[in-house]
């Protein structure tokens, strides 16, 4: 039996304990997950012992391709024919990924079926399979994180005085897919100076100076799995703030990835980095989670995060990314991807993270 | 007043002939449309004489520099501020952007509501203020388009033997980047050869080789705003069916353009080219509709498709994108952006629709 058809059936294994017949599944990673196919556009209606995927005439021939499952081409929406199988089928109670339909589709979806079957909404039912890593995706994700690596130290060793934040951002882009990515996992942060104090910075068209720090976030998606790094550089001679700023974020990442353990709950991993950002004063400068899971999402369970009970589990595949972010001065953040083992963690990350000091 | 005040008071305006004492806009492209805050999580709660933007604090300091309305910083869930804010201006009636909420959000925001105020969904509000754009937006649409013209001209001087789809793709998203993009609009498509017959088709490692058409769609994102063109050209010596095809694309193209008419429904504009394809005995190869706006956002109303009775106004901006798919043959699309005028439409894409041949 094939992987995909494997997780098929763990999915389905779920539909009892949650009291439905069905689910549909309109999440568009989780339908990849369970059949394989990548369109823009489609839904599975996943029984206990069925699964048809619904997409548009677009995809026809590329879903026939790509699935071992049954394809229905709709012309019109995707949700009338689901209802139509659904009554063929006569499921009594259908599972809606409540978190991922409209509150429209939702509305339409129950009316469509009220003398037929009752909607039940379900949270994260595959979300919390995708969490645990089979053996071909951790390779997919390593092989996403090996070459988002080569990317950042190829493009690194070119740079030059005169370079654009943008300018930096668009070699970093095309190296990843020039290194066979299929593009970048989400749009690449380059943030300079005090620009690096958003956590979230859009590249702008200036040029990268002199005295600050340089930051760069970036991903490249691989087959479909994602990587997900951050180093955060200095341009120029770093004074004391700034090498104390850097030290206390990378002795919290540090202190984060010994926290990673099978059994531990998610939100320690936070706490450890939290605990040192605040002893060393900066605990104000610290505002987002410490981490999040990643695969063919670059954001998905579990997150690390401070009110998190997730527990960690060997095969979970998560980034630790604490920072600092003074506004006016700079930011720090520093960032790898890392896999729960059965002890403890693997760094997947192979880039070095002592302080890279660069000149313009 | 600036033009952001400007369209928060026209979607304000329309709030009472919806009977509601305000919006909550979540989705993202129409929160920047009335605030200009182009974080990734935001919603925006609209009252007839009230704007009040919520964030997290990851966007602390970019909401405060973007924004000229409040902002508000939440540390938990926004619509848990959201409701807050409800009770405060006592809204008894509030509408959501019901296929831009999740079912699960709606059901919960309902529920946080039940003694204070109903909720009611409301269907593209903001979407059809944005379908007609200002003098500042037109001026960013062409801007976008100029340069994804120039991107794909100077990437294409450069094409060479052993080029694979992935490369020219890469080397498409680089150059829209040197150009001064903020990045692709989405991911560009080229696809060569039989595999230009799936029309959302994903750029493969394998070399661009004689004997077939090679498809590009590609969209540059500039200042936030959308462009979208697609070209076709032939590699090798293009046989009669293949100018054929081509040749019934191109005339089923400019009798779309032809069509676009202020007051004119936007399914006449698809019935022109699918007439066309018809006449030729290729209507059975044309899968999608034959455009959509553009702005914000890459897809945006009105959509030009078969059932679509939106009638086109000045200041529309859209694509015009026939194509005929032959499934193990190839496939042919030619898309312009275009702009509705007060007499008819202006092309914005500068870049020729003849056959181009190049060789490898």
């Amino acid at each position: 039996m094939s992987e995909i058809n494997n997780r098929r059936a763990a999915a389905a294994g779920k539909l009892s304990s949650e009291r439905i017949d069905a689910l549909l599944v309109s999440h568009l990673p989780n339908v990849r997950y369970l059949t394989g196919f990548t369109g823009s556009h489609a839904m599975l209606l996943l029984g206990r012992n069925s699964a048809t995927l619904y997409t548009d005439p677009r995809y026809d021939l590329q879903a026939s391709a790509q699935c071992d499952c049954p394809v229905r081409i709709a012309k019109g929406p995707l949700l009338t024919e689901v209802v139509k199988e659904i009554r063929r089928r006569r499921f009594r109670r259908v599972g809606i990924e409540s978190e991922r339909l409209s509150y429209q589709q939702g509305i339409e979806f129950r009316s469509a079926l009220r003398r037929q079957a009752e909607i039940k909404p379900v949270a994260a039912l595959v979300e919390s399979l995708r969490a645990i890593k089979s053996a071909s995706e951790r390779k997919a994700i390593r092989a996403a994180v090996e070459l988002n690596s080569k990317a950042f130290e190829t493009v690194m060793r070119r740079f030059r005085p005169g370079m654009t934040e943008r300018s930096l951002a668009a070699e970093i882009a095309f190296e990843m897919r020039n290194l066979g990515a299929d593009g970048e996992a989400f749009p690449t942060i380059v943030a300079s100076r005090a620009h690096s104090a958003l956590p979230h910075a859009e590249p702008r068209g200036v040029r990268i100076q002199s005295g600050g720090f340089l930051l760069v976030d970036m991903g490249a998606a691989l087959n479909g799995y994602a990587s997900d790094m951050t180093r955060t550089m200095y341009v120029g001679h770093p004074g004391q703030r700034a090498k104390d700023l850097y030290a206390a974020v990378l002795e919290a990442q540090l202190a984060a990835i010994d926290a990673v353990k099978p059994g531990v709950p998610a939100a320690s991993v936070d706490a450890a980095a939290r605990a040192v950002l605040q002893r060393r004063g900066l605990g104000g400068y610290f505002r987002h989670s410490t981490g999040h899971g990643l695969g063919l999402e670059i954001h998905e369970m579990p997150r690390l995060g401070a009110n998190c009970d997730t527990l960690l589990e060997p095969g979970m595949a998560v980034t630790i990314e604490p920072g600092a972010y003074v506004p006016g001065f700079g930011g720090v953040r520093i960032e790898d991807t890392v896999l729960v083992t059965g002890r403890g963690c693997e760094i997947l990350t192979p880039t070095p993270k002592e302080l890279v000091v660069l000149t313009v």
